[in-house]
């Protein structure tokens, strides 16, 4: 059982306090991408493990590091018992990101760039394209991918950002490109798109450092015991 | 609760298989030491929550992985409410090092060199001095650190391998430089030397691919749901 808190306890953060935290968490405070980018991916892979029965599940992961979490999500639902494929539709030449697309292709977890043509068949799709960085509207090859995911009606599950909102005004009107999530995670705290959200929510990132809590005067939430996420409802 | 399995179901590997998997983690895998440590200091520090208090600790690194384990273990614990303080004794020039040092520093979690002038008042000591490839006998400054927290009487949990033992053989008879501990966390599998330990043993380290099980014809633990550690007993 997830721990269930209120989101009047947490802070919703706009896209400049987002990345002045991430800029903040990599400069001053010492981390890796890596060492962040894997407690991110797990705790997405935990609020799936939560929220849905095993399944096969399609993981979209765009170039940058919010695709990155969607590869490590990939390689924890695996441990889990989930069967996870990955569609890559535009490869990152980050070292990293090759890294990354090695760990799954080792771990017998498929990347191609395109969606799956038994799409239908898959019961879950993870949305790892689009992060806090992103700045509408999508370009191809995401806007075609966007477009037949939302057509499909399969429940998605977005990590930080449903692909295709804007981070501060949510999603946009009238736009075919752009997810309807399930249910998401939002990765160290909720952005503002979140703000009127009412679907299942869960928020994962159990690593900012008291002393940036403090500087950026951020509400952060309260995890029980040694969880890695919270669920959040009103 | 921590899920509880039988010793009888995970193979307890030696030195030489330890390290093989170490490397295939690496080479074969494209896993980065950044990621896996974060995992297995995650998992210590959750094993280390879910059996003790909040309180004080003292966690003890080495310079190699194994101490990198622990640093990664000493910021989670900090998350979880403990109050973690650092010993590291012999700094090592290696990046990721110093990139842990940075981390606890600005997380105003003390990295001292030296055994705290009130190492009395400290209920706890995590012991992350030596890993799996370790091999007897431990030289200064770490010989008299051991022999303090042995003659200390405190409670010691070790990450991996009991500092001082033969990870095969196990503790060394008539030494004093040697660590005993009340509690640890085997990583990937237990090794040979915990084999008739009937402490409490923890089992983190859910991240070995399943080709790598079959191609070494390893067992490996059946964690629940997607939790990290599980509890080895008979």
């Amino acid at each position: 059982m997830v721990h269930i808190i209120s989101k009047k306890t947490v802070s919703f953060v706009g896209q400049k306090l987002a990345t002045q935290i991430d800029e903040q968490l990599f400069s001053k405070y010492g981390f890796k991408v890596e060492q962040l980018m894997e407690l991110a991916g797990l705790a997405a892979a935990q609020a799936i493990a939560a929220h849905y029965p095993k399944s096969k599940v399609a993981v979209l992961c765009g170039p940058g590091n919010n695709g990155g979490d969607g590869f490590v999500c990939a390689r924890h639902l695996q441990q889990f018992g989930f069967n996870p494929s990955i569609v890559y539709p535009k490869e990152s030449r980050n070292e990293l990101m090759k890294s990354l697309v090695t760990q799954c292709e080792t771990s017998e977890i498929p990347v191609q760039t395109t969606l799956p043509s038994d799409l239908q068949t898959f019961p879950l799709i993870v949305d790892a394209l689009f992060g806090f960085s992103f700045q509408p509207p999508p370009r191809e090859p995401f806007t075609q991918i966007l477009k037949t995911v939302r057509a499909s009606g399969i429940h998605v599950f977005s990590i930080d950002i449903p692909s295709g909102w804007d981070v501060e005004k949510g999603a946009p009107a009238d736009s075919e490109d752009v997810i309807h999530p399930h249910a998401m995670i939002s990765l160290t705290l909720p952005k503002l798109c979140m703000k009127n959200w009412t679907g299942p929510h869960f928020l994962g990132g159990r690593f900012v450092p008291r002393g940036l809590v403090e500087e950026l005067q951020l509400q952060m939430p309260e995890y029980p015991g040694y969880e890695q996420i919270v669920k959040v409802e009103d």
